[in-house]
């Protein structure tokens, strides 16, 4: 299946690809296969009982990706189950964006569930950006579920990003950390207009000396409303730190309710969340220095999402 | 009624009182009034419709004090109605602590409704002490519910604190905030064996320029349960600090989950959690200075809930 012009661009949004990327990948393109290649090292098998691949990493494997890019540009309701088998002591990067160009007055939906298995020792990136634009009134809408497990002494680092153009998320990603296994997460949200936004994180420490560190940062512009649940629960002697930080601007809802559970006396849990307007101090720096207010504002947001 | 042993040990807990109280008070023991008096500023009238008080502080009262404590020495299930009404631009303290003595194998239960209205520029300062003792097998419960409705300009300050003895508690408190209002609320509580406490404070910052300011710390020993269901919500200009700390000993379970929503873009909400055990650098510190492990363990919680 060709890729357009505006496939490309989505591309570039999502996954930061110019043209098919290099190492394995899967295209899917409105419901369907649009590009598919593996690697001595990734196998990449379509799923027999519902849509979606299994990603299979062996053992060992270092320094390779996977690209699962998706493109909508239908006004379909798109559901897809992807199951990662990622070997033990593999170091792996999966980039798996999505985007929506919606130029119907319907609905466009991607329901993306991921299961993310991370065997004993392995590596883990998790890069997902969520993209929507085109003129069409009809609602772009991402709603992605994540489950992983790490297993001992494994890594998962996600990077979970939405930019612009998703009319409505609701993302939940619940993730088992074993013994000595580790969990970075580094969400970015922006919503503006009448967008909203929901994102569910649970995190269970189940393993000793298991660690978590998630980090989200968000903005709410104009009229739109975006709510964070994130949930720790430490089990056994284990370290978890949350931290929500938001700015909210125009007639915007920010709502965060984290929730962290002590079961084992030696769990260490904190939790820290702020929401507010951007500093004055740091407009007024920014606006000697010759910007206008709008690009101060501008030039802090970007900053902050980074 | 003439006050026992058991019920001035009770008094003294509860409210540090070794005999009746100067000022306005009014003394419930075992559902029935066991003492009362008024002051020129300070009436108390029976409710007519249901057990308990109407408080009713004249505006311009300053320096005086209320002690309403309760005493249960019996199983009883107690439940009493008490309203305030404060005066404009006075400043009094309020005491209002609950004691039970369970000498029973059936359970004794204080549930305490209070609704206080501060009116315009009014300050209050409520202190409230629970405490539970008494070595029948019955239970001693005590679930306090209080709404608070501060006018503008006023101050509500609120020390809750529960140390020792109370087999389960569920403690919900309710405060709005009006223009210019301000709430400080500073909460202690220690759960032992194998009680277990619930607390859920509810601040609307509805008025502009209100502030408020929680500090809640807790120690969970033995098998005991704790939970913390904190929610700020402003919507005006208006600043809310949320701060919980928790140290967790033994079997103990904590849970915090807090909640904080910006419905305005001027709105600034903080929210901070932690859960953890008693640093183990402290505990060396003070046993270099000659203290047993339990004793310097008991020096830090001491001060920790001080």
């Amino acid at each position: 299946m060709p890729l357009s012009v505006i496939d490309k661009k989505i591309l570039k949004e999502v996954a930061d690809l110019h043209e098919v990327p290099s190492g394995a990948y899967n295209i899917r393109k409105n419901g369907e296969a649009a590009g598919r290649n593996t690697t001595a090292n990734i196998d990449i098998v379509p799923k027999k009982d519902k849509p979606g691949i299994d990603i299979i990493i062996k053992p060992g494997t270092k320094g390779e990706s996977v690209h699962i890019p998706v493109i909508l540009s239908e006004d379909l309701n798109d559901m897809v189950y992807n199951t990662f088998e990622i070997g033990a002591n593999s170091d792996v990067t999966i980039v798996a964006g999505c985007g929506i160009h919606n130029g119907s007055s319907k609905k466009a939906q991607h329901d993306g569930i991921h299961e993310l298995f991370i065997r004993k020792g392995a590596r883990m990136k998790y890069v997902e950006k969520h993209y929507g634009e085109g003129d069409g009134s009809g609602e772009r809408v991402l709603n992605p579920k994540t489950f992983i497990e790490v297993e001992e002494g494994g890594v998962a680092e996600l990077e979970m990003v939405q930019i612009k153009g998703v009319d409505k998320t609701k993302r939940d990603t619940e993730v088992i950390l074993h013994k000595d296994a580790r969990l970075i997460v580094s969400e970015r949200l922006l919503t503006a207009d009448k967008q909203s936004a929901e994102s569910n994180i649970l995190v269970e420490l189940k393993g000793k000396d298991a660690t978590a560190q998630i980090l989200s940062r968000s903005v709410a512009q104009d009229d739109s409303k975006q709510i964070f649940h994130l949930n720790m629960r430490g089990y056994e002697e284990c370290r978890g730190h949350i931290q929500c930080d938001s700015i909210i601007m125009g007639q915007a809802q920010v709502s965060s309710i984290p929730e962290i559970t002590a079961f084992h006396s030696d769990a260490q849990l904190i939790h820290e969340a702020a929401i507010g307007k951007i500093a004055s101090e740091q407009l007024i720096k920014l606006m000697t220095l010759g910007l206008t207010e709008k690009e101060a504002e501008d030039t802090i947001l970007q900053g902050f999402l980074k």
